[in-house]
């Protein structure tokens, strides 16, 4: 071990302070910002209050189920099936990752006040704090990320020495991040369409008062739930995808015979994407008067720059640490190319400046049904191009590492363009996190009357942030690809020094059965969330009305409605309905292994992720894509708002509700979480299962 | 080879023959009934012209295609890619694919308006006519999919003599019947619900007149779509199944080293099983007064008894000829249970006897929304059952068979549990194709106004077609899984014999990307087909409107509608729409064989299966309980006919039209499909493919 290898780790770590500092750093600038009129004040407080209220019950929850994992393993850890290393790394992923949720949260809740009253100096302001609030998130994530890694680098290396066993120790180490994360999208999905569905019902259809009218005591929830769905979920899910690719890629390292040199350049590409990210966000900033495009360029300026940085800094990196392997590099780059793709692709088939959304609200004209079946065509189209471009990266970077003479050295490098594809996170999930900051900016705005030409600034800038959400799911969706692939082989891997019998044939009947089992999870979680969803709602319902009618001079503006209630019954009930689903992540990886053994698992993990992939990119975009559609005919075309045809895309925007934000984004974390149980409860298939009993 | 074994090709030749005779002998008994009314005779006698006019036209296409093909097939023969064989198998797969479907609508539009008329006489009478035509139509199916087979397999014994070259030739054969049943699903499909929406929307909606009107122009199209469709679709899917379960595991049988023992069971079972299924025949009949339970009974109880003669016979067929083997018994045991459980759970999720149905229609409570939300997590729910018994029934069978000490041994008995599950597909798919012409009968009681008591016969014999047609398509689906991965292994078993270079470990990229690309294609074929559909039915409505602006008296009833163009319309638009799908099943594993090699199209074939039958499942489920959501409302329940409950499970019930009548049963044909073009073009792909290049 050289020098540079030896003291790579705490440059990864030193570059994961950096990007916590500024994240920090930016936080209090936000926090700085004037939150404008009291009024303004007052809505931000009920939404972060909660918000609070949210994040307190379900880290209860969670933890809940944390000290039952918690016991499991330690069981396990006992029997000598895990080291002793799991339950604290187990631990950690999960407390780092919900961290991550609520960092992100808590900037999104101070920013939103603070970005309209931005908007009333001018949009650059209102983008920048905005913009601001997003890289704290950003920034946040990737910072804890690599913290967390490489202090638990650092500690096994002391303990352990040997590359092998600190990177198989450490593979167990994201199993905590996924179920956080699968808590937080679940719950947080269920949540948010829950309240939307039960504020609309009651307060706009059966009262009849608007919109965010605050009377209305689901509002708050509703916008609680923009937080908690979006961005809250949407952190943890990156978190785990980041976490989790370093770390594979890591292993897959040791399992290429490159030791250290292997291990240290995923985390420093991190290092190297974190920094790059920094250097990016100042160079996101806008004149008055600008359109769209100058907002979506400008924006876009800052990605692509930290991008640049990042290649260019990588190949200097794998040109002197991999001088035997630098087509490596090459892997960065397909995994870079690999997320913008993806990500315009999603943007192309959801946005309303391109033919299929707007194709998608002439469906409108003979009705709901045609809307409906045109828009789940539409997303069951939209999975061609990603799973190409998907299969093109996975070819590019598994020969450009060598794949064709080291089998080992390839799928490292397919594991490299997963972390090439993260490497500027903080910047993309910046660009992401800013959009529900300006949508509840908007909200703000229009509930405190802050006429029109602030409007319109916040409307720029929301309408900017659908589509910087819709690259940002590309991302999600691809990484999850990628990561969750990479974490499959790490599987493999692990089996193999555990002394497992590998017999991962397409034609072996435990890996068929098991592929079988996978694609059929996807479907069946997704089953679970929509339900779920609908549930959830119509308890929300029941309360609104009982406030309504139990609250004297609520009607009137005399009296304040029970917001809380309304969150917290949200809280409950979507914390209670999200124990089935994640319970399904959980179980099904040991129940298929007692039953099928280690090659039904790997079966399953591949079915899960090839059908999982299809079905969240499909629910993604044929949901963008309506809620799009709805917005096109309320821009005036095809009838305009309040027509027929109005009216049949907003079913279309209804049923794409818990499509987009409650199965689509879950099954993402979904087909990790079931890698990273699979990984932990390694040691148990191998010593027993039912098909190696029976064969014998 | 002993002379049991060397004359039961001719046994099974005669028992082929045997059930033609018996279905020419039911097609001239249904012929001679009384056709009723001369206003019944006319009606029928429309239909029955359009079903022709269809047929015709869709012949004309359908043979552009084949002689396309034949000459790309020739020269592949020319170039030593395939032998000089297969060119003719190939069109007597599709001639004889056509031909079953051909005589199932025949005998189905002549049988229709008999069915009415007999049910004047009474319901046994009724149910007589009816389920005889589904007789011809079902031991068509398998007399000509059995003569086809044994003809062959007499030829080819003489010409070669070797089993293993006789069955590497009779593989290539499915193809021909994959391509015509793919044309005739996906037509037809299309066919039937573009005339079923146009006839809706112009007739019912705009011209305000009643269902099933003569007065409507594409009256006779949608009549003419329920047969094309339901009828000659389903035979054409389900020859398909049949043939190909029988010859891949002929094939299989070879790999295992059972020689031509290996290869007569399969022949024998399902000859076994045409003599059990005319015998099954006679057991059908009910009592005057009988109820559904009373009806369903009586088809179940010719099912049964069909079923046990099959199992008996098979056990004496398999303790004599494979005396080593006869763990294969239970392989047949457990397709034939697996067949009925799966068929059994399709109808508990669809129909409304029970809770999930029910459930469904509840959803109608709030709005249009809801009930396609829940009707679609219904369907994704209603996958995981019918995967976990065909996982169970997969383990029973390879280890039953003994694939613990034989892996080819294990994969016979696999493909051994499909034949078993289509032994007596003559008797279940009489069942299943009697639905249909019950329906249509309903039509013509209803059109010649013959009386309630009429009308309540046809409806009783109606409502149990829908209980048939579920458990017919629980079957298509279930044998459409086990055939396809029979067939799968038999691709993998040519590759090898070809002297390709097999590495199907999950862990292999090229595996990995077809498994990304095959889960993708159902997902991108239902897309197109849906789609399609729309397309389709617009051009009706575009005609039907024409008819009533320009054909003068036609709404006074003085005038004749022309029902032959509308007929031509939807076979020319359907046909022209269904070529894009069908290129998409032809092409992929070309060019994913040319790209990715021959284990990317094993990735892809495999990936196809696994997630393609998730979805065919849910469309067919959601579909089918939407329809029967819609049922149950109209029967009284949740607010009955024509309230706003009833208008949003109409929406459902739209929507669910394509999901089950065109997109979900042909993803069935697309995963046989892929794999038959496979194997057709493995010589092509193990000569060149842009993998072995690179890697090199």
């Amino acid at each position: 071990m050289n020098t540079f290898v030896s003291i790579a780790p705490v440059i990864a770590l030193i570059a994961a302070i950096c990007g916590l500092a500024f994240a920090m750093y930016k936080f209090f600038w936000v926090k700085k910002q004037p939150e404008g009129t009291k009024e303004m004040a007052n809505i931000a407080s009920k939404v972060r209050k909660g918000a609070m209220a949210y994040l307190k019950r379900q880290y209860k929850t969670v933890g809940i189920f944390f000290i039952v994992m918690l016991i499991i393993i330690c069981v396990m850890a006992a029997f000598g099936m895990l080291t002793w290393f799991v339950p604290f790394a187990f631990l950690s992923g999960g407390f780092f990752s919900g961290l991550s949720g609520f960092i992100g949260m808590k900037i999104a809740t101070y920013a939103n006040s603070r970005t309209a009253n931005g908007a009333q100096q001018g949009l650059n302001k209102g983008l920048k704090i905005a913009f601001s609030s997003g890289t704290v998130m950003g920034l946040t994530v990737v910072g804890l990320g690599l913290l967390d890694i490489s202090v638990w680098f650092l500690i096994l290396r002391a303990l352990l020495g040997n590359p092998d066993e600190i990177m198989a120790a450490m593979l167990t180490f994201g199993m905590g991040a996924s179920s956080m994360a699968l808590f937080a999208r679940v719950g947080g999905g269920i949540f948010t369409k829950a309240a939307d569905v039960g504020a609309d019902l009651v307060g706009k259809v059966e009262a009849g008062i608007p919109e965010d009218d605050p009377r209305n005591p689901a509002v708050i929830a509703d916008n609680v739930g923009d937080n908690v769905g979006d961005v809250a979920g949407m952190g943890a899910d990156l978190y785990e995808s980041y976490v989790g690719s370093i770390i594979s890629t890591g292993a897959l390292a040791t399992a290429a015979g490159l030791g250290y040199e292997g291990i240290i350049v995923p985390m420093l590409i991190a290092a190297i994407g974190i920094i790059a990210s920094i250097v990016g966000t100042f160079f996101v900033s806008t004149k008055e008067g600008a359109t769209q495009k100058n907002l979506l360029g400008s924006l876009r300026r800052g990605t692509y720059i930290a991008a640049v940085i990042s290649a260019i800094a990588a190949a200097v990196l794998i040109f002197t640490q991999l001088p035997d392997n630098t087509g490596v590099f090459w892997a960065v780059i397909s995994g870079l190319i690999a997320g913008v793709l993806i990500g315009f692709f999603t943007e192309y088939y959801t946005s309303d400046s391109y033919k299929p959304t707007q194709k998608l609200s002439g469906s409108s004209e003979t009705g709901s049904a045609t809307i409906i079946i045109d828009g789940i065509a539409l997303g069951m189209n939209s999975t061609a191009i990603p799973v190409i471009i998907v299969g093109i990266s996975i070819l590019v970077s598994f020969f450009a590492a060598g794949g064709s003479s080291s089998f080992a050295m390839g799928l490292y490098g397919v594991g490299i363009s997963a972390v090439g594809m993260l490497a500027t996170l903080g910047i993309t999930l910046a660009t992401d996190a800013y959009g529900p900051v300006a949508d509840n900016a908007g909200g703000i705005a229009e509930m405190a009357g802050l006429g029109e030409e602030v409007r319109n600034r916040t409307d720029a800038l929301d309408s900017l942030g659908n589509t910087t959400a819709a690259t940002g799911k590309g991302f999600a969706i691809g990484s999850a690809a990628l990561t969750a692939l990479a974490l499959i082989v790490s599987y493999t891997d692990k089996i193999e020094s555990l002394g497992g019998d590998l017999q991962l044939s397409l034609t072996n009947p435990p890996v068929l059965i098991g592929l079988f089992v996978g694609a059929m999870l996807p479907f069946l979680f997704s089953a679970f969330t929509m339900q779920a969803v609908g549930r959830a709602a119509q308890k929300i319902v029941v309360e609104v009305r009982r406030q309504f009618r139990e609250i004297k001079g609520l009607m009137e503006g005399k009296a304040d409605a029970d917001y809380e209630t309304c969150v917290d019954i949200c809280t409950r009930s979507s914390l209670k309905e999200m124990i089935v689903p994640a319970a399904l992540g959980i179980l099904a990886p040991i129940v298929v292994g007692l039953v099928l053994g280690v090659n039904g698992v790997v079966g399953m993990l591949a079915g899960a992720l090839v059908s999982g992939f299809a079905i969240a990119i499909m629910m993604a975009n044929s949901g963008g894509a309506w809620d799009n559609a709805k917005k096109y005919i309320e821009a005036g075309n095809f009838g305009g708002k309040g027509s027929e045809n109005h009216k049949a895309a907003v079913v279309g925007d209804t049923v794409g509700d818990p499509f987009k934000d409650t199965s689509g984004p879950s099954v993402n974390i979904l087909i990790k979480l079931l890698s990273m149980v699979s990984i932990v409860f390694a040691g148990l298939i191998v010593k027993f299962n039912l098909i190696d009993l029976i064969a014998k």
